[in-house]
């Protein structure tokens, strides 16, 4: 059965004073009002973390009775930070099963009322427990992530500059033009460059920012002007360090593997989309991932226009996560919101595209492990040769290898890659180094480094020194100094506040 | 599209040393090798508040990791304590949809490593926040209701008791035949008048217990012995007080009407039913509201013996909340194992039922606004009549009223119902007197009262003074002692500790 969007509505994104169910209940409103539709089937709620960042629970109840729809069936659903797409998903096959006609999804986020460092510890909660341990954050590791995609590709740390903020100058510049949009301003390099260091070698402008919004669509069986073409989900190791590929996401690639089946289409079908920017080089990494690049030629497509808002194929057209703003569970519904404005050509002067016939959103969940890629389409584009569909995209899917045997408590290891992260969660001090260490058994382990504060002194792919103290690893420079001091100093966990 | 249930699987319930993914994983593997699968298209995760009771976030994907099933789509449900059987919905929608083949539902929650107050308090937060920051808990708002039962249905508080200690000593003996309940012993009246005063009027053998544990699922297009015939689900208002009734729970009937509706079935043709007994009076409450019993008859039903392991229609022969447990995520499922074990016959001596070829299952989110009733039937069950079908089961479902006219600060009001609550959330002093008071202009306002430590000092329907202090209402009986001592005294909220 088809299934078709009848309603979109959101918040403008930024600081909020309202609640997050007033936020909500607003977006349903103006969702409702789009479709004409007063009643519901049911209900689909996406928040990540509701229970911590506003100390709720039972929140798809309070939801539908704060919007007027007691009585309704009502469902929280929750993939992290792809939330709004898991719950999109979920309304979807209520839909396509027939039991359902129309179908609210409404998905929100409040974060910016508490302390940063509380915010980042919450939200480094994703993260599996074996990395979150050391002190790991987002950034943490999507800066780990940075560093091994500029080693793999031969891009020199200016060089990788000069491309991430490539990344955060179009998406602010896009934002600039989107009012929904947190951050409505141009930024330059030089702001850029000037920009807090979050975790070596990512800004604060590589990094989404904390958000408050909230976003909604209704689904439907009846045909309408935009319909639901694919949808595709897949997910990955809970550990990054269990991967087998750190400049890829084995979840986007299987995902849109899926998406582009269902909907017979392929890459170069896609006239624009938006992709999960919570770290510039993500949108990168993404447009890779989904078949629009070659792997480590993302940044060229970026460099050339491609990828800009009026280039031929526009990535992010609403800012993105980056510029529009990144409330967690709201993201992945939002970027949906923008691809119907797009193809209904309500996304307003400057911004609205000239090609939006079939639009794709790519939303991540934790770091890049519970993803999905849905696909959009006008339902009046005029389709040929669907019998003779091939897919042409088959990416390369890197089986994660988990080495059971415990590595040894000591030894030398290989630096594979690394971070120093200076924005740190709650109970650990700044700034903190972080690496993923390869054993002499071929174990890749996350560790910390006690000693070097700037992370100019550290390598990829040199040895160091791998010991274990108070139940963490710790990695060391080999030097006889660091063989001489390393019996005295602790672990960078006794550091704890 | 029909769907059936191809596997299912659970962990004996009760204190667990193993972490909540290893239990899920176990429950997982079970169901996984019930089914003879080894892959499957989705995971549909049900834990009610992860975040809070262990501290993770992402859990959809670090399950999928944890079985074995890296890169599988896993999306996390929640409603509150009825995620189970929401999980199980959703995941039912997905494979009536057409789009998969095999889905593994999987639900649970880990409980009894906190201290009991703070357990408590993780609980009371699906409660609405402004019943919830009088200190009101669900065991506090499950007594209110009692009180009101007994008032409604002239029972004496003696004979209240003796029928609820008639359904807790029914469940202990049907757990003690359960190898997966967490309470292997009979219990005596005796037993039941000694256990100690929770929520007055209910004691500890009246509320179900803090519990480890997990049951999967798996759900398939391919015919199998047990078919899914019929799934309803609906919600009620979040605060209790603006329900039009407390003695019954419309989220219950609508949630029935429905599953009656899609199986084609009445409640007459029911053979056995799983019902969410959170607290003893539930139960009755539960099979009036399934259309069982006419309202304010349910207990009748019990006193004859009818729900009894062996009578006509019987009610949780798995023991039920009260006796097999009740991990909060994982029940609602756990509840549609023990409906798919007796349908196969596999329940086991003593507990197997003679009549076993449709079970219902009906779970409660939060305080009765939340639920899902779900009806399984065996495959082979002869169906006559389908043509000449009509639902005779019609139950009056109450309009609730939220009066928006801020009630008078100061006053007399009604005392609908109260409760004295010994086992207070974490931040609040035992015992602590709750009540819901009707205003002169009719609305009903939660309060507490700082006086009266004996609940027999008061009784539903007298006149109360009612008084703002602190932002919270507070109730005093119409005394003129009250009158002098009430402009000293501070409110209930004062004595936070």
């Amino acid at each position: 059965m088809d299934v078709y969007i009848s309603g979109v509505g959101m918040t403008k994104f930024g600081r909020s004073k309202d609640s997050l169910e007033m936020m909500m209940a607003n977006a349903a409103t103006l969702a409702l009002k789009d479709a004409q539709l007063e009643r519901v089937d049911a209900i689909y709620i996406g928040v990540m973390n509701v229970e911590e960042f506003v100390g709720d629970s039972n929140f798809a109840t309070l939801l539908a009775d704060t919007i007027g729809l007691t009585g309704i069936p009502s469902t929280r659903v929750e993939t992290a930070s792809s939330t709004g797409a898991g719950a999109f998903e979920t309304a979807f096959y209520a839909v396509a099963s027939g039991h359902m006609k129309n179908v609210l999804v409404l998905a929100g986020e409040k974060m910016t009322h508490l302390p940063t460092a509380k915010t980042t510890r919450i939200l480094s909660e994703v993260i599996d427990r074996s990395e979150r341990r050391y002190g790991a954050t987002m950034p943490a590791l999507a800066a780990m992530i940075a560093q091994k995609y500029a080693q793999k590709y031969k891009l020199s740390i200016p060089k990788l500059e000069e491309i991430l903020s490539k990344i955060a100058i179009k998406n602010h510049y896009n934002g600039f033009l989107n009012p929904y949009a947190q951050f409505r301003k141009v930024i330059t390099k030089e702001d850029y460059l000037k920009s807090q260091m979050v975790s070596y070698p990512l800004r604060l402008y590589d990094c989404a920012p904390i958000t408050d919004g909230a976003s909604a669509i209704l689904i439907t069986s009846q045909p309408t002007s935009v319909k639901i073409a694919g949808i595709g989900h897949a997910t990955d190791t809970s550990a990054v360090r269990h991967r087998a590929s750190f400049t890829s996401f084995n979840s986007t690639k299987e995902a849109a593997q899926k998406a582009y089946t269902m909907a017979q289409l392929n890459p170069s079908d896609i006239q624009f989309a938006e992709v999960h920017d919570a770290f510039t080089l993500f949108e990168i990494i993404g447009t890779e991932d989904l078949g629009f690049s070659p792997p480590g030629s993302g940044w060229k497509a970026l460099e050339e226009g491609t990828t800009h808002l009026h280039g031929k194929l526009p990535i992010n057209p609403s800012g993105g996560l980056k510029s529009r703003g990144h409330p967690v569970g709201a993201s992945g519904l939002a970027q949906l919101v923008e691809i119907v404005y797009q193809l209904r050509g309500e996304a307003g002067e400057g911004r609205q595209l000239e090609r939006a016939e079939i639009g794709l959103t790519q939303s991540i969940g934790g770091l890049g492990n519970n993803n999905f890629v849905t696909i959009l389409e006008r339902s009046d584009r005029k389709r040929g040769m669907i019998e003779g569909w091939r897919l042409d995209y088959h990416p390369e899917i890197k089986v994660s290898k988990k080495i059971t045997t415990p590595p040894p408590p000591e030894g030398v290891g290989i630096l594979e890659t690394f971070t120093t992260l200076y924005s740190t969660p709650e109970g650990f001090r700044s700034p903190l180094t972080l690496g993923f260490v390869k054993t002499q058994g071929g174990e890749i382990v996350m560790a910390c480094n006690p000693d070097y504060k700037s992370p100019k002194d550290l390598k990829m792919g040199k040895t160091v020194f791998l010991k274990t103290k108070e139940g963490l690893y710790v990695f060391e420079k080999r030097t006889l100094w660091s063989r001489l001091t390393s019996w005295i100093k602790g672990p960078r966990k006794s550091q704890k506040v």
